[in-house]
């Protein structure tokens, strides 16, 4: 192969597409190529029966992850007139939790009948809300219990995560818990396809694991005792149902097995690396590769990740995991749970196309959009309150205004969730000193950006790169491909290099506006109250 | 005159439009025609000078009251193929407080340059909210001296009432106040250009003044202590700027003048009588002729009218007037300031061009609206709050609501804010028995009054008058024409006769569900927490 063609593949599979992007090892992205998942998101009916879904019920396809990557692939490739060998190695991220019951050979159940007509069998995506009542019941065992891991997560374990999610099953769907032979992480279950080991050898990611199954890497997953205490089938589900061995990301899972590689078009044994998480792909694919830098990764919802040389406990915080964005810090998780998803509802909400009219009107009004206020829990609260049944509002509504000022008091409110966040870090030791945005949102709305240098007083450096946790990804790749290939000396040598904003078209800096900064104060003041009154 | 074709005419005079009504001695509707005001509400710019205004302004036009109602008249007579001599009387009911400056010879001020360039001078409609500050001093001002009459309006004074309107002007035009010879509500202007008097012996409403303006048949207007106490220059409003004489709704005001009859196309000296509250109207316009019976006068906004046997003070009720709404009753009036205002808002807001779909989304839901809950106030709260500066607001939104689900929200909020009301009255000994429904809203939303007698656990009937405050208006001129050419015994047999539903097309009663009725409890409940809250 020419060493100037060589490239990592990132695999990047969101909420309503898969994207595949080529990066070269000097940082210059080569292709990339986006392909909608065929089912989308699974919330109305289930596609063989039917069947109405629950209104918090929210699955996905896992045929559509295998096209949808062998499609964007062979596209990517086209596209950069590269052949199989100049892919160096392959990363993946993947929404999260994001996970589903599957065969000891890989077959997800809900392509087994008769459980592809059970719903409970079918991979439930992250942002599914089902399990309510077992996350309640897991949060009130585990502080009866007193686990340690509960300080860890702030005190509070998530609505969206792995095991309120097998709960919920085991409850609701037995049989289906009795069948489901391996319970598995989406982003875990495709980089399994993609080295076709047996189940015993299943290289799960500690990413998702510290950040949404309890694991960390000094205690393992919560204890037998706990999960009996759960539910007496339970009890074993860890070693039962959960087989395989805990990788890094970056760290080799295997080689590309000869049936994914014939169907992506790659050459078999192409090194593939663990899995992680999308939100924080992102962290390296915006180029931060240190302590204090607050990285935005900003779509359909949004993930605020922070590496930090100590790890403290934030209440609220959804996860500190040491090694578990970048190897050598603690990584903090935070996130809110709807960003992009709950602009997209409003503009439908209000019978509007685009977003052109909304943000031209919203750009108009001055901070605060003239006394409308909004809360942002459309998909619940995820930090600092963890609450997925809490629920969105708009207060201070009149017959003067217009659904402009209903987009504004959102883009506020997303801001001041973040606001939120920062202080509750900083409060606790934990200083954010500056920020980069990341993923679509930023680059296609510059008003939100704006309202966010504006809301937090700090300027906001937005990542050239409109595809981070893709490029992080690819990253990941080229982690696995390994020094002798490609030249680099760290880890932080490989995201200095493939992530380098100037690669990728410059960093815009976007400046607060210090009289917008001082008039937000009070309009956060009244988000704050009106926060404790609804939550 | 054939006796069978013996009318008495309405002039209903509203938000939008003007309606004539020709309603027959026996009930029987001849005609009727709607005109709409060329300049509809200017809330925008002034339509002299373009100059734009402020949010919370609302004013109208006086040529659009008398043009409309010139070509509304003429209309109904042409459609009813009746002649001049057939209408034995003329009714006028207003919305209110809409009120004016004028010259002592009748002249709206906005029609005097320079003064036409001055949006003070403009007559202010009911819902200008401009004057906030000025309805704050005059409450404490009140609140202060201790003023007895404070008590009859549930201890509050409200926004939208004819004081606050003109310490505004004072405040923030002198000049225009200077220049006002007079200060008078719509509906008595539009009675004094009709019979054409002198300005001392304007006709004025003892329901305007007594609902509006603070006065009693007992103590007349507050003290010239009182309003000198707001504003040195208003001492001597009432002896220098508002002349005239106090009439009872179906007292004679005069006999219509020459000029008048000309441009209605009646008979000079049909008499006239004395004008009054729009929503008032609707009392007798649905056949109410008793107590204890809420008439709720439904339309852009509502008001809910009650007559007791008794006159008590109950916090947060509007008025409570001797002989306001019938003779020999105390009436009491609530209201809320925005009903239909606010489905058209919302409507409008959602990019809906009717209420089609919204409606029948909204009609399969669940009582709750599956979590959505709104409050009403966006035009301020009415009864029992009497604040014009509350907002409205939605909570418990989430992803996978639709605008149906804030649609039903918004109807339930309505009819929770009438639940309030008779809660209050009836805490206070003042119990309603039973419900009629009149103006245009019943008829054309039969979801919204299912949601009413659900939320009240009652029956309502909806009287058949599409136009009840225009058929009471109707009323009030067959009253004035006196038992020697109506043959009625009393004002009530008038009311029976004219206004009985059987003539009207049959009175609709709509029931409770018992299961609805239970679960809005509980929503109520929660109702009443964001009251709390956001007030």
């Amino acid at each position: 192969m020419a060493k100037s063609n060589r490239v990592a593949l990132g695999l990047d599979f969101g909420t309503e597409s898969v994207r595949a992007i080529l990066v070269g090892l000097d940082g210059v992205e080569r292709a990339s190529a986006v392909v909608k998942y065929r089912h989308g998101q699974i919330t109305q009916t289930l596609p063989t029966t039917g069947q109405t879904l629950p209104h918090d019920f929210a699955f996905q396809h896992p045929a559509d992850w295998i096209d949808g990557a062998g499609k964007a692939v062979r596209k990517a490739m086209r596209t950069a007139k590269l052949s199989a060998d100049d892919v160096v190695g392959i990363g993946v991220d993947f929404t999260s939790c994001t996970m589903l019951p599957a065969l000891r050979d890989g077959t997800p159940l809900c392509q087994v009948h008769p459980f592809d007509e059970q719903m409970f069998a079918w991979p439930k995506l992250w942002k599914h809300h089902g399990a309510q009542k077992q996350t309640d019941r897991i949060n009130d065992v585990a502080r009866e219990r007193k686990e340690k891991w509960l300080d860890t997560y702030g005190g509070t374990i998530g609505l969206e995560w792995f095991f309120p999610k097998i709960l919920e099953t085991l409850e609701r769907a037995p049989k289906v818990y009795d069948a489901a032979e391996v319970w598995v992480e989406a982003g875990d279950w495709f980089v399994w396809r993609l080295v076709g080991c047996k189940a015993e050898d299943l290289p799960r990611s500690t990413c998702q694991a510290g950040y949404k199954a309890m694991w960390s890497a000094k205690t393992g997953y919560p204890s037998r005792e706990f999960f009996a205490a759960l539910h007496p089938k339970m009890a074993n589900v860890v070693s039962d149902k959960m087989p395989g061995r805990m990788l890094a990301p970056g760290e080799v899972a295997g080689g590309l097995c000869a049936e994914m590689a014939k169907r992506l078009g790659l050459r078999e044994t192409t090194p593939v690396s663990a899995a992680t998480i999308d939100a924080h792909a992102g962290v390296p694919g915006a180029g931060a590769a240190g302590a204090g830098t607050l990285v935005m990764v900003m779509g359909t919802s949004s993930c605020h990740m922070l590496n930090a040389t100590e790890g403290t406990v934030v209440p609220g915080v959804a996860g500190v995991v040491d090694g578990g964005i970048l190897p050598g810090y603690f990584g903090y998780e935070t996130g809110q749970a709807a960003v992009g998803d709950a602009f997209a509802w409003l503009r439908q909400t209000v019978g509007q196309r685009d977003f052109n009219q909304l943000a031209a009107g919203a750009a108009e009004l001055p901070p605060g959009a003239d006394g409308v206020l909004c809360m942002d829990w459309f998909n619940g609260c995820r930090t600092p309150l963890m609450d997925g049944s809490l629920r969105g509002a708009f207060t201070g509504l009149s017959l003067n205004h217009g659904p402009h000022h209903l987009y504004r008091a959102l883009l506020e409110a997303s801001a001041f969730g973040v606001r939120w966040i920062v202080d509750l870090l900083a409060e606790h030791g934990v200083p954010v000193r500056d920020y980069v945005a990341t993923g679509g949102l930023p680059h296609h709305n510059p008003l939100l950006v704006q309202v966010y240098a504006d809301v937090l007083g700090k300027p906001i450096s937005v990542h050239p790169a409109l595809h981070g946790p893709a490029i992080g990804a690819a990253i990941l790749g080229a982690l696995v491909a390994g020094k002798a290939v490609t030249g680099f000396k760290s880890p932080a040598d490989a995201i200095r290099t493939m992530a380098d904003p100037k690669k990728h078209g410059g960093s815009k800096i976007v400046k607060p506006r210090r009289a917008a900064t001082r008039a937000y104060d009070d309009v956060y003041g009244r988000y704050r109250t009106l926060a404790d009154q609804l939550a």
